[in-house]
């Protein structure tokens, strides 16, 4: 890493009106996190300080840009003039400024480096792509030695330019002095009475300062305009996510249908079905497996750990050593002792659950009264007998039972039978008489 | 669009044998719609009438053609046959006639509309395509001022026609009387003894007439034969389905994993997770968020609501302004109104739930006695406790309450609270008493 | 079929530590088999005999190779030393003898048969292909005549011998005693110091034997060394199921969402909605529809029945003709009459339903007391209603009901009405109060 100190501005302030949305378009998520926040994190490992330019009223955006600088632009002058809304809260700061744009979320902290690095030999470094279809990119033109002599926008560009493949993705870094130098100097004397950060190359070039393109990933630089182009960044964001937690050891039957947050971390041996949703926040232990059409957030499964096929994990949940959660079973800031099973057709909110305790089928903790939740502590070793419906507050001490469809109010001691039913009864001979009467009506 | 009346005629007898199918081909839905009726329906804005040809005893494919006119075709005497069984029903149609093929679903209006425009100029237009691997289609031929002069198969076709990349798509469009005629004249003196549609360009130029082809998208043209190029088509039409979705300004984070119908509607700022499918007549409003593995029918999402993950809403359902509708909740023909909350494993039918009513987990709609259904109606501010069983028809009044674990038969009173349910009770040490016990047996 | 005899090697020792998993690779599954058994399966039609190398401590992959004879390779010495522990084991074997790897698992049994028959012109027949990337494999050098002259390795080509598109596969046919012959041979003076089973071409080349070339599609013979290729692997065995699947008579709405076994069997006019999951041991008859996020194993569906959607059938279900099995039901060795329905909601376990009944929404058998599991047994015509536990062992008589919410712990007789129940009752005022109250604490 260059010792030289390092600041990014992350130009946020576009309305993104081809997104059709009322949410800013740096806070379109992600894999879960705003788009904002993917850059912000590929430049934190990199760059000392971080200067996000907003828009005016765009409050969520200056909470997702926390705890780095905010600064409003209050005028959509152009990227140019965008760029130069930050010079005051870096005056006085020494050393490499990047300017990057908050609709380029998959840039990685390598290319970022690599510009850096770059930098250190030139006066201007831009990063570059060869993009599949250069249409509608500016050129970057080079002389024999590899230097940038110039960036041609392509409705200027004659055959002979058009032919070049390399194309201008917009991002640069500059020394500090110099960056902000240049952005002053920008003139607006365009058909959109613009100011353009592209026109800091020739304003480099004029000065005689070597300038230098970096090649990066067309994949890491699309930018994204439009809700098909979110989609389809989405989409290479879950194809590296994929990779990654298969190179590191789980095995995902049918990737494309498993779909990851930015931070889920799955251990060795973890085998996911197919339909699978990650939700932030998710860590799974080593030898897990999760079935088909689960849907996890905010919970740790451990190791050995069985969940699903359709079990739904909510925040504040621990899934226990062992532990088995089963089909249409909804787990919500529970946490499951080793070996504890709850394999049907419950909702478990607010609840422990101890080692080695069963829950039948159909169990409810009944966590809310309308105004307050309650907690329901199982202990070890019990034995929750189907349709059970426990009004927390509540405990089941270890080694009790319920009897099947009971509605408990009561603590339960250890080891004691719970029980709360009425007798069954039977009229012999009703069934087909209340079929011969509905027969009946209906002629 | 020209000021000349158009009729089309569809052919739909082929009975499809490769689809090893009970059902006729032109029935086996895409997007939850036949592929006849797709066709009818880009049809409709372009042609003032419509004929099917359909096969013997195929009364479905006549039901679905309503209120199109019909005409069987008693023999399978091939395309051109097929055609001119519809001459009676456009007996003194004075305009154009196209023919269209009930296969080949995925033709847009626009290109119909450039058929019609291209036949103004000449005595016969066709369209025609240029296949990715046009191995087995008919070439077109046409002069230098771009006539169409022949059609030739590929079978009878030299190495330099069949380098051609132009092929026929079959469909057609003439003036009534000329295209009739042609009809009549086809012969069948070929190898299969039919009598085919593309004999009508080599009658045509005889007569002199102008021919000319129409290029258009091979997506939208290429032919349904086997279940392969069934799913085929229906990726093409997902695909446009989700396109258009996303340039509407809703989110779908990974396109390919929700399945629309031919008639979804989604409003702005709506966002669909993964694995979402929509069966027909959903209307969901701006601001929905539709989670994970949810499955929608023929019902209203009203804006700023939240569904899912793992809801399904059936038909005649209409979830209200930011209502909250969770996992394994199913609703039928169900109204919940403003701000009411549904959320965990409940059966919700023939009912309809007051604004800001809490519905516990659990809860059973008793609708069906085994030979009629009856209504629920829940009031506003109602908090249905877990567990609770409503015996229909019932009706709770506003604010009113449920114990947990009630099973209710009778209707409850504004601001009262309703319970039915044992008392509890327990036996102290009766757990490890029968433990013990059934460990004993098992020696 | 050639009449020799013939047996194949498989070789199975490798470790496969770029899996990062602590199970043998050959073990990992694809579409729901382990590896090996799918290439044992290949071998099965066209070998008589098959050997499996194993490595040391691999009881599980023996187990797995049962009833073939397996031998283990004590040190990892090479492919060439792997393959001649086979030896003792077809101690005089006359016929041909393959070898075959078991990360290969994707090879047909036709392309063995191909090899087999080319293996009958030749002293040496081996497997090559085509790959789109060809960089790493070995190249196959042939004479003028098609014979192959020598496999030189990637890394000793010169850029004549790299422009060779056919490569390597490593699978190779020889008779039994040329075989073993040249293993003998074979030496290990390389960098690895490892005995290559490729080193028998060289040799026979050099005994005066002609050796073939049999191409085969990459599809089939690339190999499986990481996570990343066995989905890569996964996903060519799946698209192979689905067209099979499809070509039958099946329709597959999203075929890319459907997932199944090696083993699935569906019949003509099934429809599999999208998002299902197919285990192994799945029979589906004609005209069954399988809806959304259904989850099938160890089961048969039979004609006409109507699955899901959300509907999970386990091990030792069998749904009858024209059953409704609907949304969040789990049945496990359930076996289910002629139009039965169990719709909503419920746990069917351990437990038959006669013909024509219908199970209410929330119902769940209780088959579990912590130590045994018990049957239900539901006669025909019953209606369960809905929110019943029954407390198995249990029978319900043939025409009987049971009233929503009951708790049955005994058999009911036929035609009988059961009831197990608290009477309602109803406070004025109280939820009322109860909010006030709730209200007041809270402040």
């Amino acid at each position: 890493m260059p010792c030289m100190p390092a600041a990014a501005i992350l130009l946020a302030a576009g309305l993104g009106t081809r997104m059709k949305s009322r949410l800013p378009k740096a806070l379109h998520p992600l894999a879960g996190r705003p788009m904002l926040n993917h850059l912000i994190a590929a430049c934190e490992g990199v760059f000392d300080r971080v200067v996000v330019v907003v828009g005016p009223d765009m409050p969520a955006l200056e909470a997702a840009a926390h705890p780095h600088a905010t600064v409003v632009q209050a005028e959509r002058l152009g990227t140019g003039h965008a760029a130069l809304q930050a010079a005051p809260l870096l005056a006085g700061f020494e050393g490499d400024v990047a300017v990057l744009y908050a609709d380029n979320p998959l840039i990685t902290p390598q290319t970022l480096q690599r510009l850096r690095a770059a930098r250190d030999n030139a006066g201007l470094a831009l990063l570059a792509m060869r993009p599949a279809d250069p249409a509608r990119y500016g050129r970057v033109l080079q002389d024999a030695s590899g230097n940038v002599t110039r960036i041609v926008e392509f409705a200027d560009a004659n055959d002979e330019e058009r032919a070049v493949g390399l194309c201008n993705a917009g991002v640069l870094c500059a020394p500090s002095r110099k960056l902000f130098g240049w952005l002053r100097r920008v003139r607006n004397d365009n058909r959109a009475g613009e100011y353009y950060l592209t026109d800091l190359v020739p304003l480099a070039v004029a000065d005689g300062d070597r300038v230098t393109a970096v090649e990066a990933p067309e994949a890491e630089l699309r930018g994204i305009n439009s809700r098909v182009e979110l989609a389809a960044a989405e989409a290479e964001i879950q194809a590296r996510l994929r990779r990654q937690a298969m190179e590191q050891g789980a095995t995902l039957i049918q990737p494309d249908s498993v779909v990851f947050a930015y931070d889920t971390r799955l251990g060795r041996d973890v085998t996911v079905q197919p339909h699978v949703v990650f939700g932030p926040g998710v860590t799974v232990e080593d030898g897990v497996e999760i079935r088909a059409f689960s849907h996890l957030e905010g919970c740790v499964v451990r190791a050995g750990a069985l969940v699903g096929p359709y079990a739904r994990l909510r925040p504040g949940t621990d899934v226990g050593p062992r532990a088995h959660i089963g089909n249409f079973v909804e787990l919500k800031n529970a946490q499951v002792a080793e070996g504890a099973k709850a394999n049907h057709l419950s909702y478990i909110g607010d609840a422990s659950i101890g080692a080695g305790s069963n829950i039948g089928a159909g169990t409810i903790t009944c966590n809310y009264d309308g105004f307050a939740k309650h907690r329901t502590t199982i202990g070890a070793g019990v034995f929750v007998g189907s349709h059970t419906t426990l009004v927390a507050p509540i405990a089941l001490g270890d080694g009790s039972m319920t009897a099947a469809g009971s509605v408990l109010t009561k603590d339960v001691a250890a080891d004691a039978m719970a029980f709360a039913r009425a007798r069954p009864a039977e009229k012999p001979g009703a069934a087909a008489a209340f079929r011969a009467a509905r027969r009946k009506e209906k002629k």
